[in-house]
């Protein structure tokens, strides 16, 4: 029953404007527009079209690319207008026949990627100053919808066709599941007997009942609804920020070898038997002097550059190495270079320059929070887990620190709140998340920690001294690649976020969850399921048994 | 690959301490003990051995009417000890061989069953005053130590053999799914990677490490452990309640025809497609005096007789009636009487008897949350939607109203909180959940409110004339039982839970959304998976692509 349509060989996350298939970046002054203009047979695979602005993976990449670009090159912007290039329709959503010949596996993946990227869409308009407005200037269903609520506005053409729907459960027997159903109720406020009655109707809502409902902010009749949204939009960029100038992000152009990857300060090295990851981060000796104008620094700034090499490395180990079950994390370098450019983080908080790369980071350490592959932390000889750094041993499921002198980490004012998880905490706070005081007050040691006292004070799993170090690392390695790895995703999500939940760590958590399970019900995906039929003349054919 | 092991035609949850086959209840003073000794011959269905007190349904039915019982009958308890009556085990969890020959619903519904006794424990020792201590006499090995992190003590025998575990993930591929993972981290306060060091080591952990890691209170060695544990009950009970008369259950014993069953105040009926059930409640005319001390009221007293009704119908509803997907509430009878038997809820609530039962009735009403079945509120002619039983309307994912004179519902002060929901919220602020301000003005609101001011003020979803109403109803029923049964209980599940989460409803979600997922998976069910194969001399083989 699996999908089995092949994937390219290699999915690759970066992109550029100036290659786009599907969106276009318009910048004019404190507004700049994103335009869906999505090309059919431009897919990332062969075998379906993606008719009626209906996206794939390839659209969503362009789309995080975009809203990344914004943020860096175009600090200026105030405000970014969401829209389509196409005539009465904004959005489908994903597209189903992209959906029903992919794997499970794929599927998941693809929602996780999207989900990220509407979050950091949220992210831009609450800590960016960029305020996103979704102008609907045609029908909106599923994804499609999906996406404008993750912006901050939702402003509906009232021609008497469109509508905004989240038609899945009536058409596709899955969920509006990249945050639909959780935004609806927790976000957009819709009452849940309401949002109940509006998951079920195929055809939506539209005019002035949308507004009413809360699904769409104000609806504007087609003469005027261009004018009204850049009104709205030069109204909320309020100016836009004129005196900030833009950052290129170069290409990253990791050198591939076989089996392993090669950026400029990450490296990624698959073993043998292609089940686990070493990811390896190291630390320039030298530190560039903070320049007047912040954002003299470029987009080669180690912070901003080793960051943006992990986040592409690890979106590369989702897609292209589903076998490997477990990442290492381990660095090198200068531990007085990296204190030095987390003390350049910290002081410089308030340029936008240095704001942007603290978020970036902050997402990337998300997009590892989220990782469907087990994770260790090594802390061995040569390592510099400092400051920002160390995030990575706090992130990691466990953490193992040679006992040997000069084997030390350190923390920074960086570990304390800047990078906060999902859940609102930092990750000392999640770590012991039963004792916020004690939390704390240990993120605010400035010592060097060696093995005996990371190990008393919690902040390592295991300490082993170098007779026992390789044996007990190679075992702890076997092991975990021995366990079922679906049981130890679903351990992974669960104890990975104690303490509080948000919205994200819903969508993350109780919906992302609820959809896996749903993608593998035969009344979705069996042969007569709902999904795996759309568009065909067969009906789906149900078993009604409730679980 | 669905198991199909067939289930008794009826399974029945109305037991007596007198018919108990696994458990006994003993009580002493002002302590109390459950002694799990699980008959091996004597579980729900042929074709697997209670091995090592192993369970099934039928022991955690004697144990959620076990710690009911205590409440009610013995409200002197102040300390309960759930220990073993078996050598050297305490307890080693579900059977595997019954999970392994269950079908994907029972599974399911077996572990949403545990839940809610295991939460049912610790609301007796938050709000009745009946701290549980659990006394490990023995080996505790998974839902055998998921059980001990319900009670508020954990105390294990320090013996050199006997180990706490959580063995699912390498010995099943399946998660501790009945709150185990939960607990850990959110109650037992395990530190993350210490939880997961502890879940992927099959043979637990014992003796004095078991205090270090928090996974037990305390260990006593052999020789002193009964008497410590005694100790320790007797001063945690601190002398108990002995002024306190306890009040006996009686017994349902609904009649039960084709298709129906009637009970003395609710009813269910199943529509002749088998996918509907209505439950009706009637409320009585007569309203008995409150006599000086409350429990004299015994368990006829509506309130109580009804929701345990209520209760009865909807678990057997869950595992007798899997066809049904949609149940319909109905109320009849004197609305001057609900708002009578409400005043005694209210006024007396600081009377031992009356608390208990609001309790119940919250614990029911928790229930109705948790159904894996849409539910619609169908005020109509005759309706008594009053008070406490206006929280089904709220309860319900829409509700329908009658425009017509007469026909009218109305809060009491019953609606104020006295019934939070998993999430910690009154079900009125969960439907606001946004304007907790304005939710607490709605339910202070105490006129007869009828369909057009309930349709103004949000309270309903449909308010439909007497020309309309059959076919507003009809076709919402038609409708909502034609779509996929998987993407409704998905669906319910996320938006039914709006705000916060809690250590409760991160177990009802995110972990047992987790756990249905993997109890989907080949690597756990399919004919190579861990489950299928456990117990068996082949070793499982597992598709090591991470999702």
């Amino acid at each position: 029953m699996e999908a089995t349509a092949p994937a390219p060989e290699v999915i690759c996350f970066e992109t550029h404007p100036d290659r786009y298939k599907h969106l276009k970046i318009e910048v004019d002054g404190p507004v700049a527009r994103i335009l869906i203009d999505i090309q059919e047979n431009e897919g990332l695979r062969p075998g379906y079209a993606l008719k009626l602005n209906s996206y794939d993976l390839s659209v969503d990449i362009e789309l995080a690319d975009a809203v990344q670009r914004l943020r860096f090159e175009h600090p200026e912007v105030g405000a970014v207008i969401v829209t389509s290039g196409q005539e009465g329709v904004f959005s489908s959503g994903a597209n189903i026949f992209m959906l029903g010949a992919s794997t499970h596996a794929h599927k998941v993946n693809f929602c996780k990627f999207t989900n990220e990227t509407r979050v950091s869409i949220e992210d831009a308009t609450a800590n960016s100053g960029q305020v996103y407005i979704a102008a609907l200037n045609g029908v909106a269903s599923g994804g499609g919808y999906e996406l404008p609520q993750a912006c901050e506005e939702i402003y509906l053409v009232d021609d008497r066709r469109s509508a905004v729907s989240l038609p899945e459960i009536p058409y596709l027997g899955v969920l509006p599941g990249t945050g639909g159903l959780t935004r609806l109720v927790d976000k957009r406020h819709v009452r849940r007997d309401i949002a109940d009655v509006f998951v079920t109707l195929a055809e939506g809502v539209k005019g002035k009942r949308a507004v009413q409902w809360g699904l769409v902010d104000n609806v504007f009749p087609t003469s005027k609804f261009k004018e009204s949204v850049e009104a709205r939009a030069l109204e909320v960029a309020n100016g836009g920020k004129p005196d900030r100038k833009g950052v290129q992000l170069e290409a990253l152009k990791p050198t591939e070898g076989e089996d392993r990857l090669d950026y400029q300060h990450v490296s990624m090295e698959i073993s043998e038997d292609g089940r686990t990851a070493t990811l390896q981060i190291t630390v320039p000796d030298d530190v560039p002097q903070m320049p007047v104008t912040a954002s003299d620094l470029g987009s080669a700034w180690f912070p901003l550059r080793a960051f943006r090499e992990l986040d592409d490395a690890l979106l590369r180990l989702r897609l292209n190495y589903p076998l490997v079950g477990l990442i290492l994390f381990k660095t090198r370098g200068n531990a007085a270079s990296m204190v030095a450019f987390d003390e350049q983080l910290d002081q410089h908080a308030d340029d936008w320059f240095v704001n942007e790369v603290r978020l970036f980071i902050k997402r990337t350490l998300k997009r590892v929070d989220y990782m469907a592959k087990s994770m260790f932390a090594i802390v061995d000889e040569g390592s510099c887990f400092v400051g920002t750094l160390y995030e990575l041993v706090l992130a990691a499921d466990r953490s193992f620190m040679l006992e040997e002198d000069g084997v030390t980490f350190q923390m920074t004012n960086m570990n304390q709140g800047a990078y906060p998880m999902g859940n609102g905490l930092s990750r000392m706070q999640t770590r012991f998340v039963w004792d916020q005081e004690m939390a704390n007050e240990l993120a605010a040691n400035r010592d060097q920690i060696d093995a005996d006292e990371a190990n008393d004070l919690g902040l390592i799993t295991v300490a082993a001294d170098d007779i026992d170090w390789d044996d007990e690392v190679r075992l702890a390695i076997e092991e975990r690649v021995s366990l079922s790895p679906d049981s130890l995703t679903g351990m992974e999500a669960s104890i990975r976020f104690g303490g509080p939940e948000t919205l994200e760590t819903k969508i993350f958590g109780r919906l992302t969850a609820w959809q896996n399970w749903i993608f593998q019900r035969p009344n979705a995906v069996g042969p007569k399921g709902a999904l795996s039929l759309y568009g065909r003349p067969e009906s789906p054919e149900f078993d009604f048994n409730r679980t």
